[in-house]
């Protein structure tokens, strides 16, 4: 995920650029860059590193002449963070100057064909491809090359774009990345996110998927991809400015909850290709797949608990036996590992210090590693043998929604993609899970649409002070996660059981009225979950079940039930942890608790 | 899980039952009751509560007239504890009437058809269901019926029957609950378990799953589910009956802890033969112990705890990988075992229901399996392939502390053993290994004649609201223990932590005062031990440290520190737990709980 910005008017761009582009900072901050037109010739500059680097390098944009210009913050995803790799990015002779969010699934193939037309390339981002696209269609008319493009690139895109030969005009287009222009006094703007252009306009145009804007000075037109005019109305923007980089929201980690549909679409969507699973970056062969004897995943916190659930998955799907550890523990206990173990590491930060620790201590004991990281070019990205990105964007607030529900989809598919190469997973059931695995993002946005619902019942527990969370098999591993979610924020005492292991002690903290928590989403362990239900009903305790919507027996047993939409058995903890996640969020706004930077608490964790 | 008693002869009936169920009452303890049979009509008395009411209600059983009852103690599994819901359990023209340890797992479905027909329910048990089910296939032949019901009920049951028609018979049946019965001097008797038999009889015959057994005042006979007659080889016990009482202790707990030292001494002197480990009963061959490629441990409770401190033990000795289990959730996960696979499940009862079933599933999957018992004939010595015993003898209070103590030796024993054999441990430093073990009783005492200071430090947190544990290796393992010793007979809500793991969340629950028992007894892991001990105490937590006599650096990152001795480093947790055991049960006394029998809880957990 990456901002953008465009200016054109009579102001200098660069200031407006640079501001615009501090205010989409959440959205990456690996490194920066802004290009502007002087009328000569198109000026760039860009840097590795936080925005306050490119503001120090400019002058804060004083030293950058011109009325025309685009700008760039960058959270990498394909090639590291580098000078390189920032944006903008040219057209061989800088005539033309792109910046992009989003990411061109079929790059590769673009490059490709570019390449053999003697296109030479400066950067290894999907980025320079669109540039020298341009140039590649470009014959005198920008509206027409940029339609050329847009029916050849797949993936998702924002785009703004300066010709040199047109340097009067500024140009814009998006497909499922988001895009806004906005009206000023004396110029037109053009961002990612609104909170880039309040300063200047309070009346916004949303583009829609597939729509072009061309604007100038003093005027501001849309089109469709048939390069026709179409009409749009602006919408009024009531925002306060600092509430609106959190999008709206109240808080990063809600923003972070509803961005999960997209953050689970754009982990497993590129990775689809003719009804197989195709992860490009992992680079390993098929041999290598079927030589993996045992896997051991290796995390902290959030990560460790995705660990526990693909142990299911993974030995389910792929009867691959698996060990999961903390990467604290792991380190220091002399780990065996045997030849063929593969290690898998899973951060989201990709700097988590004791899980880069243990991928170390796991290489020198000759393990292969497979690092599963969101943040492109981290430390754990370079190190580990193979890697697999999960593509969730940044994540601001401390507890971790998005990130988490990303790896697992990315674990997921690794899964099925192990069993389909092993001969577990044949081609039907295949295919048959990778369309349950199609509607989950549509299925998490049902879930929380029903937060108001969830707030009601987590307004009667702000003063609880101990909270049980139950299940067995995966949904035991999603109950640490809810588990987790909630004590981190609203600092409740909750802790998650192995429902089968509550009455080998714990049962005895049971009071009338304590609330459990019980995750039943295994129809095979139904009758055994309801069983335990009522055992601690029968102590007093408050039930509250998360399960599958077919489930209706369950209301004998709990006092309050959120359904979950019917899914794969291997997938249901994508869903359960919704509800959890809203009750552990509005637990803490309840209680008036600081949700996205909780006391004690830091986002990557990288010290020991 | 309950108690079940049954008896027929020529001695009145109630006060064998009465004295039987007190001998039962470890099984659970929330209400009770008794029927007997006194030639013209079953007459019954129950209620809720401690077993001691049932005692006042009936003159010790004086006011029973009859010689044919049987008796049942409970742990509510479905319906709170009540009179009516206290068995034993009548049809509707109390000619049949039944007890029953166990869960019917249809019992809904079985209830709906019997509805349907026209029975009425007094009670929410599953137990009653069985009752009517016997009434509507009752024709005459009780054998014929038991079978019938047999065939339609799900889950586990022990049950105990009489007949008015058939009033000089009594019946019981089985199917994954004990079940034991015993020729008495002039009777027949029917338990859950020995202890209740013991002063009757030393013969007990174990009844096998799906067995029926049928009995006069001067016979016994067994059938098989098809109604046919089988042989039964009777089995004789050893135990001292009074091992059984308190000896002065104010509670069972303190006796049993103050018995460590005699249940470790007890389980390793005799396998300590001439510098070498024997362990007689074991029955494998140097040959299967080579074959081993893999170890899993499967337990429950505080034997699961054991288990995770032998990972540590037999993977450093022994360099075998080790795989630790929750029984409750690996015999539903479908668990992968790969050949040379040795399953080691742990059990004090040797009748823990999840650790059976596991038990069963591993050797259904072709895995050898060796049972760590303490109760000799139980169903896992009978089951597994290879037994090692505990003899901590028998263990009453609810929270086990001797026969935790004694599974740790057997283990170590196991893994040093193991090591020897397989060339990782030479006779040099297996001798010195055997030193240090001895030397262990010795120490342990020392550490329970410090329960006078540990009282005084245990009386300050009696208002507690959270304490945790942490440590890092075998310290964590040892920690999990430490804080189930404590919830489970103090109802504080504390929760131990792999220590490194705690900065990824649950850090946020620390306040000013909160008591942190950090466990550090493992030298390369101090340094990162005193970093977490210092990262908690910044955010206010009161330290308290336990940790080897050498180790006084602690003293600058602990508020409180307990000395052990200095041993062998995988030995470290048999010293650590004595001041945590004790710390558990000074904040119990301290807050006037019932030590022995702490709310909600039974001895053996026989239900899933």
């Amino acid at each position: 995920m990456c901002g953008i910005v465009g200016y054109i008017g009579n102001q200098q761009a660069a200031p407006i650029l640079l501001d615009g582009l501090g205010k989409l900072e959440y959205r990456g901050y690996d490194s920066a860059g802004i290009a502007v037109y002087d009328g000569n010739e198109i000026n760039m500059v860009k840097s590795q590193g936080r925005l306050k680097v490119l503001n120090e390098l400019t002058h804060d944009g004083e030293t950058l002449k011109g009325t025309l210009g685009i700008g760039h913050t960058r959270w990498a995803t394909h090639g590291i963070p580098s000078d390189a790799n920032a944006h903008p990015h040219f057209n061989k002779d800088k005539s033309i100057v792109v910046v992009h969010n989003g990411i061109i699934e079929n790059y590769l193939k673009l490059k490709k064909k570019l390449l053999a037309h003697g296109y030479e390339f400066m950067s290894e981002t999907d980025t320079e491809v669109i540039a020298h696209l341009l140039d590649y269609y470009y014959k005198g008319n920008p509206l027409q090359a940029i339609t050329k493009i847009m029916h050849r690139m797949e993936g998702s895109y924002a785009l703004g774009i300066i010709f040199k030969d047109h340097p009067n005009e500024l140009y814009a287009v998006r497909k499922d990345s988001p895009l806004i222009v906005g009206k000023t006094d004396g110029g037109n703007i053009i961002a990612s996110d609104v909170p880039a252009v309040l300063r200047y306009t309070r009346d916004v145009y949303f583009i829609e998927n597939e729509e072009i804007v061309k604007m100038t000075e003093t005027s501001m037109e849309f089109y469709n991809v048939d390069e026709e005019i179409i009409e749009k109305d602006s919408t009024h923007i009531e925002w306060d400015v600092n509430a609106a980089e959190k999008g709206g929201y109240e808080h990063f980690m809600l923003k972070e909850m509803y961005e999960q549909p997209k953050a689970i679409t754009d982990t497993f969507s590129p990775r689809l290709k003719d009804g197989k699973i195709v992860i490009e970056e992992l680079g390993m062969s098929d041999e290598d797949i079927l030589a993996i004897k045992k896997i051991m995943i290796v995390a902290c916190g959030s990560a460790y608990h995705t660990g526990m659930t693909s142990k299911y998955v993974f030995e389910g799907l792929a009867r691959i036996p698996v060990e999961v550890d903390l990467a604290s523990e792991f380190r220091y206990r002399d780990p065996i590992i045997e030849e063929g173990t593969l290690l898998i590491v899973v951060s989201q930060s990709g700097e988590t210090a004791d899980t880069l620790a243990a991928l170390r201590e796991a290489k020198a004991k000759g393990a292969r590693v497979l690092g599963i990281v969101n943040v492109v070019g981290s430390s754990i990205a370079r190190e580990a043998d193979n890697v697999m990105y999960t593509w969730a964007g940044p994540e601001i607030a401390v507890a971790t929604t998005k990130a988490y529900s990303a790896q697992l989809i990315a674990l997921y598919l690794l899964a099925m993609k192990f069993a389909h190469v092993r001969g577990k997973l044949d081609d039907e059931n295949l295919a048959s899970m990778i369309e349950e695995l199609k509607e989950i993002p549509t299925q998490v946005e049902m879930l929380l649409n029903n937060k108001n619902k969830i707030q009601k019942f987590a307004n009667r527990y702000l003063a609880a002070r101990d909270i049980f969370f139950i299940g067995r098999g995966v949904d035991y591993a999603i109950s640490l996660e809810g588990s987790l979610k909630l004590k981190e924020i609203s600092y409740i005492h909750s802790e998650a059981y192995a429902a089968g292991e509550l009455k080998h002690g714990t049962i005895s903290l049971i009071e009338e009225g304590t609330l459990v928590a019980a995750v039943l989403t295994q129809e095979d362990l139904y009758k055994k979950m309801i069983s335990n239900m009522v055992e601690v009903k029968t102590r007093g305790a408050f039930v509250m079940a998360v399960t599958n919507v077919d489930n209706t027996e369950v209301e004998r047993a709990a006092d309050y039930v959120v359904y979950i939409p019917k899914t794969n058995k291997y997938f249901t903890n994508s869903l359960a942890i919704i509800p959890l996640q809203l009750f552990g969020y509005y637990v803490s706004v309840g209680k008036g608790c600081d949700v996205d930077k909780p006391r004690n608490l830091a986002k990557s964790v990288t010290v020991e």
